[in-house]
């Protein structure tokens, strides 16, 4: 008989685009997460989770065809003795289910609602260094008000996280600018052709690279860019171009100032009016509310998300710099976007449901953390109590017990205690800020060792002699003291 | 030319066996799983956080086949271009992902490895009355060492955790046995088939139900139901019986006692000695821990998990009686679980790993202390300023600034504030604890009105007529006490 041949062992991997967090990287964002909850919290919004997965029906934008349905989203077919079971999707996003819940439930929920929303998404695309398909989203929106105080709310709420999480004032803006003033200009040009729009639009987001000269050419017959290729313009006339300039030149030194340019910007387009007027009424709650230019400011300069948004839009950015990794300076740039978005319930009920919301992007403002020292990476690893006598097991069980009663993180070594080198090597790996030794000699005489491994950890960096003489690295102590010593060691003044 | 047939509308629906979580039903848990976070931490236990998907060959129980791939979890193929893409899966548990992470990541983590994880899962099953398709697990797990002080270590931290989310002492006992023991028995009453010995284990299981004399006729000829069915038997000779009955019924007053029953029971098989001294070992180090029989007991009638674990196995046990739905007392049940598992890993590696690690169930745990009325389940509301003017919005913006400032949860009525009714409904369906009023007339004389809406509840219900004439449900004060009067009144006394 042929001898069955093994299956092979699976590969220990996680799936391409996928990676695991240790430790502090998912401590760090849990306390952000906490943060930023207890602002929305206090802002009146309530929590609202929603399942990882949905029909791909309910999601909507990314509706599988029969030769590629994972296209964008992780689907898969429900499996059923027809084989005509429900789609189903992990959710790209939390908007896409927010309009899903508030279809469903509108009738139980307050309105207007407002909900907050944290965890993770997917995305099913081609992953990229730094770019995985699961990560957290952080997000709040109100449901089911147009009134522009919702949109002034978000910005104070979106300034106040983060200062919360440890962005001091100063180091971000928030943002403010308004789809409707970019409409009345469209107006004002005489642009009414949808893709001549897009077009505009497209030309508006290059403003930053290739500056007013360089948009007035794309505007018109087309540009030379850097690379040699030639850039094909929208072909509007000279004078066509004036509006966008003006809007795209429009910040002035105080907010009054922007707002009178934009007026001149837009001409005479009502719904650019509207948009300017919104933008005063924003300004003026916002001062009300003591949220200064120094923190939110009107900035007709904010593209991102114009397109996709059909009111207000603003967008946070840290304003330090940081180096790259190639040494060079760069502005850290964005970390969190929203706007006004009025048709996202329509698609289940046919009503439009006017809404306003804000998605905070967490693991940037974590990395912005890091990059700024601001947040350490290290872990406080546990005090470890070492294991001299395999017997004794029960002593050093009792010594950590007493330890984590008075809320110290503690444990006893439970690898294989023959080599105590291992036990110390364990101890460092761990971070630990010191180890407990209770060999036969000390239990006879009713002490314990306690080795202070951050300040072993200093004298190996840099601790002067005198430092070292004044605060020896390892003290005998009763074993009754056991707790106090350690707390002291922990406070940094044993 | 045929009018284009609209596409009709998708249903707001979550997929079968899905839920949305509002409010407190999100906040309480996340509070419970940042306790129990708390205590894991302090016993050495590192964070870990997998991703939610994994591939079907590193998840491995469920490898699908070409017929139904989605047997037991949600399975789908990666798209590539020529149709071989990797299968896909949502993880079911947080211990398969546990093993795929060690065997990936085991040169740089620590030896032992303590690790915790909380989050969702999902499992393709039939969804019925409460039980869902996606929930969470909370565990903690010690990968890496076979010492049993791993094993007591995870009691003694169960039991914290459950005193810590709100179970007092006397309310719940974690009850510990061993599965080597039951393999000692196995042997002293000479089963040695594998088929037999797991009839023998679903016999035991059945204890509770059919009793000493139920179990004896079970293990022999067979036994005729309650339903009058005949269930046959395993078919042992009658004296084979004696040390599973023995073994059952093991329980002495103390430790000590039972441990000294538990010998008896295994005669004189070297696995069964084995595990009664791991037994006895546990109760001494949980005792040097100060953690006596009032929290956790050797009790040989656990059996869950017997079968699926390779030593000492535990289970959470709340004591208390709840009513059920027909109004009988019942007592509650288990709420945790785990054991020694010893085999993980080796499935990646070859490697035999030693392990141990528990599992609490979150939403058990939650639903128990709903029951015992310790979670109100109600949300603390936020105190909403009315809108009488609508042109002052800034003034009514201005307060909630102010609130907010001294951290208290406040929000503008957003709503069409035309009916002053529906803002009140508003505020009582947010079970806001104020109301806030400035028309222009309070605005002229510089006061406020603020109605008092935790009194009007109570005055509905059932305050006494000198409680309503002593603490009047609505108070008029100057605009600039605005905030402490709001706190004199959520701390109830103003």
């Amino acid at each position: 008989m042929a001898k069955q041949k093994k299956a092979p062992r699976p590969k220990a991997e996680t799936p391409k685009g996928f990676r695991d967090y240790f430790g502090t990287e998912v401590t760090e964002r849990t306390e952000m997460l906490q943060g930023i909850e207890a602002v929305y919290h206090r802002y009146g919004f309530d929590a609202l989770e929603s399942s990882g997965v949905e029909t791909v029906q309910a999601l909507g934008k990314f509706l599988p065809d029969v030769d590629r349905p994972n296209e964008g989203v992780f689907a898969w077919q429900e499996a059923d003795d027809d084989g005509n079971g429900d789609w189903l999707a992990l959710r790209y996003d939390l908007t896409a289910p927010l309009a899903r819940v508030y279809a469903q439930h509108r009738n139980d929920l307050p309105t207007p609602y407002r909900r907050y929303a944290m965890g993770p998404v997917w995305r099913n695309e081609k992953p990229g260094p730094g770019r995985y398909r699961q990560f957290y989203q952080c997000d709040a929106d109100t449901v089911g008000t147009g009134s522009v105080a919702a949109d002034a709310e978000i910005c104070a709420m979106l300034s106040d996280c983060l200062e919360e999480v440890g962005i001091p004032r100063g180091d971000y803006l928030v943002r403010v600018n308004n789809r409707k003033v970019l409409n009345g200009v469209l107006e004002a040009m005489g642009v009414a052709d949808e893709g001549q729009q897009a077009d505009v639009l497209r030309t508006i987001d290059k403003f930053d690279k290739v500056g007013e000269a360089g948009v007035r050419e794309l505007l018109g017959k087309g540009r030379l860019d850097a690379s040699g290729a030639y850039i094909d313009g929208v072909g509007l006339a000279a004078e066509q171009a004036e509006p966008v300039i003006a809007f795209l030149t429009s910040k002035g030194a105080t907010a009054a100032d922007t707002l009178a340019n934009l007026r001149a910007a837009i001409g005479d387009s009502a719904v650019g009016a509207e948009g300017v007027d919104e933008l005063e009424q924003i300004a003026a709650l916002l001062e009300a509310g003591d949220y200064g230019s120094d923190r939110i400011e009107i900035d007709p300069s904010v593209v991102r998300g114009l397109g996709y948004y059909t009111g207000p839009v603003f967008e946070a950015e840290l304003t330090f710099e940081i180096l790259d990794e190639k040494g060079r300076k760069r502005q850290f740039g964005s970390v969190a976007g929203g706007g006004r978005y009025d048709d996202l319930v329509a698609r289940f009920t046919g009503q439009k449901v006017p809404a306003v919301g804000v998605s905070i992007g967490v693991d940037r403002l974590l990395a912005a953390l890091r990059e700024k020292g601001r947040m350490s990476g290290e872990s406080e690893g546990p005090v470890v109590v070492t294991v001299m006598d395999r017997d004794r097991m029960a002593d050093y069980q009792a010594m950590v017990a007493e330890l984590r009663q008075a809320g110290i993180r503690a444990e006893v070594y439970l690898g294989n205690p023959k080599n105590f080198g291992n036990q110390l090597k364990y101890a460092d790996k761990r971070n630990s800020p010191a180890a407990v030794i209770e060999g036969a000699d000390e239990k006879d005489r009713g002490v314990v060792q306690v080795k202070d491994l951050i300040l072993g950890k200093k004298i190996a960096e840099n601790a002067t002699l005198e430092e070292w003489k004044e605060r020896p690295s390892q003290a005998e102590i009763p074993r009754d003291q056991l707790v106090q010593h350690i707390q002291k060691l922990l406070k940094g003044d044993s």
